[in-house]
């Protein structure tokens, strides 16, 4: 269920919704992690196959659901601007991650459970 | 966190992702459990402030999304038919709250990280 990148499985995966609204979830979690790592939004969008304005959305949805901003951002400029995780965002990526983790673990009987009870995936997209 | 039904609380439940899908969530975990005690679709989704035809997709994306339906029903009739979870259905609504449950627990400091860093819920909706 978890491999080496403390990621779980895709086919199973959990969204954090706060009253409701769905705060966090993998695809959020993922679009964090890659303007983590090339330091743009853009890229980061279109390593996932994202628009820019689709990936502007979620950061947006996301700096508003925190106290503070989890990105930060410098639009145009000579080298088009780039993009970094605060500390804020470091801090709810960690969270993330972790309960993933800890999720597939503690959890791993009830997601059997539910896995074993799903559709045949290789008939579904 | 936790109340004695085992629920979570409100301000931070989870949804079951599969793939790009969102599979299982506090509204459609809480429509199973609404059907279980109403026997009644429709009653259900009332006690939800949800439409009828809202409360039918949801059974009708539950459905397809397992092996087997979660809820029966027999529309019309003299009594206006009736719905029931099957055993699947029961099994699906037990695995979604004990891992609720599980969730609750063992992420517990994960979750106070995230809550702590979230905006005031007072000033949303």
């Amino acid at each position: 269920m978890i491999d080496g990148t403390g990621k779980t499985d895709p086919s199973l995966r959990i969204r954090i919704v706060f009253g409701d609204d769905a705060m966090l979830g993998p695809g959020k979690a993922d679009l964090l992690e890659r303007i983590r790592d090339t330091g743009s939004i853009s890229a980061a969008g279109r390593s996932m196959a994202m628009s820019y304005k689709r990936a502007w959305l979620l950061v947006e949805e996301m700096n508003a659901a925190f106290q503070a901003p989890l990105v930060e951002s410098a639009r145009g400029g000579a080298k088009g601007g780039g993009a970094y995780l605060t500390e804020t965002g470091e801090a709810v990526l960690s969270h993330y991650r972790k309960l993933e983790t800890i999720v597939a673990q503690a959890g791993a009987a009830q997601i059997e459970g539910l896995l074993s009870l799903r559709s045949d995936v290789s008939s579904r997209k």
